[in-house]
């Protein structure tokens, strides 16, 4: 970057969303000034229904490769997914120093630990109200609530300015774990002047406050009270760990026994309990297979699946294939969770399933959100009162009503920055505006392949995954150009063949055709005698099945 | 069937669910008595997500071809897709009378006429109140309220007892169109007596009562006003004629025009306008060509599409590829109805796309169901007092949480029958009880095949979707059974070729040595020799890459 010499002009420093913002998900946003750069956040997304085979979905960080010099560091707000999930990628190829709260480290540390990755790593953990500084930049962890503990915002002081980034917060004034939200810093900084607030959209076009998540836990009294005689099972995020507390004092309360299934939800608890951030009584939590030891009305089993993941214990539970749990009718279970939206309809069906087992499901009332509705995103620009806004983490018609609401708070119309994935913008005390843009794809992983599947491979899977293919071999002889074998037709995908043998020997026909058509007029270049096939066949399919398999013709000479 | 002839037992008949259970969507049911067959509704689900490539799904009537003799008649509770939209397929096979209310038969005739079937079938329109007579069946249309006008439920008389049907329904005291759902006719039959009720299970988890239709011209009224300068355009469900009629009428009232665009919206409304369903005042309505010569505070577009559908004329709207219309600032969207479950990602979408086309959208209070609540459920079960209730129309959880509703409007817990697609119920008096089952898998429509696509086909759509496809292609010699050509390997959809040449090479090396080993080893049974080949391709793929492509073995010879 080069270094701006007018006298007049205030410094301006870089904000590059690398992601995040078309999504949810995947959230990574780049602060550089002259040669610093940090990075906040670094998550990954799961696939959209439309990307077939891929496992993650992971930030393009082509921008950071190239700057590799500059990056100072890695500054994360909390330990979800979609904040933390890229970390093991992006540390395989840059080493960049860490920086987060307790438990969001110790969250890390188990990723790195999976990928090998301890020794490499610098990390350090950082306190609220301390500071760090990075090149230019001093950063600021500032206490927030959030569904998972140790949730921070940043105050990111620059040549330019404070920007406020709040991360995913809400407003909770009876937290389960530790305190409120430090509203006072945030009037503080508002006080001195915030140039920026870059503010969670999630829930901005949700009017009035979200619960406080101690709410959900008067919810399981009464449902603990109400099913005394039943086995609960409650499913819930693996990372709530406030949530699974509460659920271990109803428990306790209740003189039952705690039993915790699913990998990631043991792994989160074991980390929660080792760092302080959960706290079980003794002799509360027992192995899964003590669970024949005591009857019904002693047990808790809490779990993770409650969005119907089919692979997560909870599906397993209610399809008979989990080895230790089956459901039974005297089972009460309980989604303590909102479907993620494209979760729906797995939602619903393992509730049909729990359901047929016989079980009873409560699914209503059990959840509250970890984000801020509107009035609680209005009381941070309240209290900061920033010159320009830069929503953040929400979809465009999120951020769209983050701009209005920004606007009501006082920001000027302009002064309301929207930002897609991969805009670079420039921003001082006397103007904002986006200057170019960076590379922001999306890096598909499948398997351990990270970005070898690009659209043209999604294309293919997709046509494949609608229609299926025939394969048309045929062998030539080299001298002559004569067909020695085939044409043979083989299909997958395309349709039952006992019930189509007229179709595919008809099939057959119109390629054999075809190729002697090609043949007699010297067509020899097996590009054309391919294309010649694929269109032969194409059009014949097509008007005898109104179908269009894919259609893959390999030539081989002899 | 065979008589039952012991003097003590009272007459039962049969009633099989064929469709409609497990899943919305689909339904048809089948009442039998010795050798009468009527058949209640004829309906069509869209495919799931895991039915790849698949467009409709039908139901199985394997028994009614079986019984075809017995069949007198289907009978239509109203004119919905999932209601009607199997009738071309069933009708082509088996030929039978339809009876049904006027708009109902309107629009299941433009799809006779689409299928080319009018000449052959037999059609008879039906008031409220009229009776048919069918076999030993005699059954009475009554007029219910729903989202879609002249719906019916029935009375079935049989000579087990008078069963009443819901269909679809909801109480509604201010109809758009025609009266109030004739509540007196159903207190009347539970006076008499009434062996069962099937009544419809959607709401049936939703506590109150479904608001009025009308509730919603009233809102359309306060939009009209707030957004007098702007072009309005409302997406509906095409077959809800009442939501349009209030549309219609707050244009009027507002002065302006109206445009229909999307075929099945034309269709529909073309249809309800010829019957007198829609009034539509002089001048009113528009040609889509026209709209140049009129102002945006002159418009109002009613549109197709409210479900996010990618072929649907709102999408192509927001996506820029309509011919005519395209998104603008100035556009206020209304999308006057909810996300059906499994659609709530594709309405995000559509709503983010319109967003950034700076258009206003609205999709908060703007709809109403028209499925009964709890508390009309209940309505229905006073009216009536059923000595048996029989849940239909829903998922397993709504069915389950209707058997609740129905014990605590007393029908004993005994008496409640829940069922799943193909049971064969018998009841009578004295007894309800399964019975048996008949066939009833769902039947893939794929383009022109019917049934031609099934388990096998669908499992390996979703094997090339997930992993894409390696093709080995081997020439041997006849005589000598050596390699002449090959091993070639050509893959689609499995990883972009570019970035992994090494990896083809590779591959092919794995093949070859595993054929020269089969080779060596005098292995000539084909069969053999590409399940090796499958065996140590797809061992070295997944160690290299921790994918699982389908692997494709092609063996000729010359």
């Amino acid at each position: 970057m080069k270094k701006e010499n007018k006298t007049e002009q205030k410094p301006r420093i870089k904000i590059i969303p690398l992601g995040g913002l078309e999504q949810i998900g995947m959230n990574i946003t780049v602060f550089e000034y002259e040669d610093s750069i940090i990075v906040v956040d670094c998550g990954l997304s799961f696939p959209e229904d439309d990307m077939l085979g891929i496992d993650l979905v992971i930030p393009d960080i082509t921008y950071l490769k190239e700057n590799a010099h500059k990056v100072k560091g890695l500054v994360i707000t909390h330990g979800h997914e979609d904040h933390i999930g890229a970390i093991p990628f992006v540390e395989k190829e840059l080493n960049i120093p860490i920086y987060a709260t307790k438990l969001t480290m110790g969250i890390i540390e188990n990723k790195l630990k999976e990928h090998n990755l301890m020794k490499n790593v610098k990390r350090k953990v950082v306190k609220y109200g301390q500071y760090i500084n990075l090149g230019c930049f001093r950063i600021e962890f500032i206490r927030t609530n959030h569904s998972i503990a140790d949730a921070a915002a940043l105050a990111i002081y620059s040549p330019a300015g404070v920007i406020v980034h709040t991360g995913d917060f809400k407003v909770d004034y009876t937290p389960v774990f530790g305190d409120v939200i430090d509203l006072q810093r945030f009037g503080e900084l508002g006080k001195k002047g915030v140039l920026a607030l870059m503010c969670d959209s999630t829930n901005v076009m949700r009017p009035g406050f979200t619960q406080s998540e101690s709410t959900v836990g008067k919810t399981f009294d009464n449902l603990f009270l109400e099913n005394q005689d039943r086995r609960i099972i409650i499913a819930t995020f693996a990372s709530n760990v406030d949530r699974v507390q509460q659920i271990i004092n109803s428990a306790y309360k209740y003189g039952r026994k705690v039993v915790v299934e699913g990998r990631s939800m043991v792994n989160i608890i074991t980390t929660a309990s080792e760092l302080g951030y959960i706290n079980i009584p003794d002799q509360t939590l027992i192995d899964i297979e003590q669970m024949k030891n005591f009857t019904d009305d002693q047990l808790v089993l809490i779990t993770t699946g409650s969005q119907g993941e089919t692979m997560a214990a909870l599906s397993r539970m209610a399809t008979s294939l989990h080895k230790k749990v089956s459901i039974k009718p005297n089972d009460t279970v309980i989604l303590s969770s909102n479907p993620i939206p494209g979760n729906e309809k797995s939602v619903s069906k393992i509730i049909n399933e729990l359901t047929m087992k016989g079980a009873k499901v409560i699914f209503q009332d059990t959840h509250v959100s970890g984000h801020a509705c509107q009035e609680e995103i209005k009381l941070i620009y309240a209290l900061t009162k920033p010159r320009y806004a830069i929503p953040v983490h929400g979809e465009y018609q999120h951020l769209n009503c983050h701009r209005e609401l920004a606007i009501q708070m006082g920001v000027p119309k302009e002064n309301v920055m929207l930002l897609s994935s991969g805009d670079v913008l420039e921003i001082g005390e006397d103007s904002a505006k986006t200057v170019g843009r960076v590379p922001a794809q999306v890096i598909f992983v499948d398997g351990l392949g990270v970005g070898d599947v690009g659209n043209i491979v999604l294309r293919d899977r997709q046509h494949l995954s609608q229609n299926g293919l025939l394969v048309v071999v045929v062998t030539l002889d080299r001298g002559s150009n004569q067909i020695l074998a085939g044409p043979d037709i083989v299909s997958r995908g395309f349709v039952y063949v006992r019930e189509s043998e007229t179709l595919m020997e008809d099939a057959r026909h119109v390629v054999s055709e075809a190729m002697e058509e090609c043949l007699a007029k010297n067509i020899t270049d097996w590009a054309r005698i391919k294309s010649v096939i694929r269109d032969s066949l194409g059009e014949f399919l097509w008007k005898r099945t109104k179908r269009n398999p894919m259609i893959l013709p390999i030539i081989n000479e002899v």
